[in-house]
């Protein structure tokens, strides 16, 4: 059986560009949420300009397969095409402990 | 007036070290519990024991005055003693889009 996943991707953006990064977000956010097993997502923007990770996208998703599947579908290039100045560190995970 | 912040840790844990970070984990978050402000917290594990991030921590504080007295109270140290060798990435955050 397919069990829900979290993807957390972590994204080194500069003091000076979060206007823009939010709005390539944005778009590509668009993009995500018309696709299969999508469930939902939360952009978390660091306190601190300076942080190593100033954006935290956390979204999940009702299976990896339906992810993987997400972002190999062919409009996703175009999507998240802004987003590709900014260096991501990303994952997919389940949640263990509360 | 304070506005609630999000924690978010993302840890290096070597793959044969998971079981020995999660006790480690349950251990500070005994205590941060305990302290004014505390919401709630997930810890989420990478599906693959080779991710950059194998553990990432998401906490919810009620304001960031609060996540910084409970790191500076007096117990946190010795609770969270056990997370020592592992290398962590910290920051507040709060959510800017959904």
């Amino acid at each position: 059986m397919d069990e829900p996943v979290t993807l957390i991707n972590s994204f080194e953006v500069p003091p000076d560009a979060a206007t823009q990064f939010i709005a390539a977000w944005q778009q590509t956010r668009d993009y995500l949420e018309t696709q299969p097993g999508y469930v939902d997502t939360a952009l978390h923007q660091s306190l601190t300009p300076e942080a190593e990770f100033r954006f935290v996208n956390v979204a999940r998703w009702q299976s990896a397969a339906d992810f993987a599947a997400a972002i190999q579908s062919p409009g996703f290039g175009a999507a998240a095409a802004g987003l590709a100045g900014y260096r991501p560190h990303a994952a997919l995970y389940q949640v263990v402990r509360t």
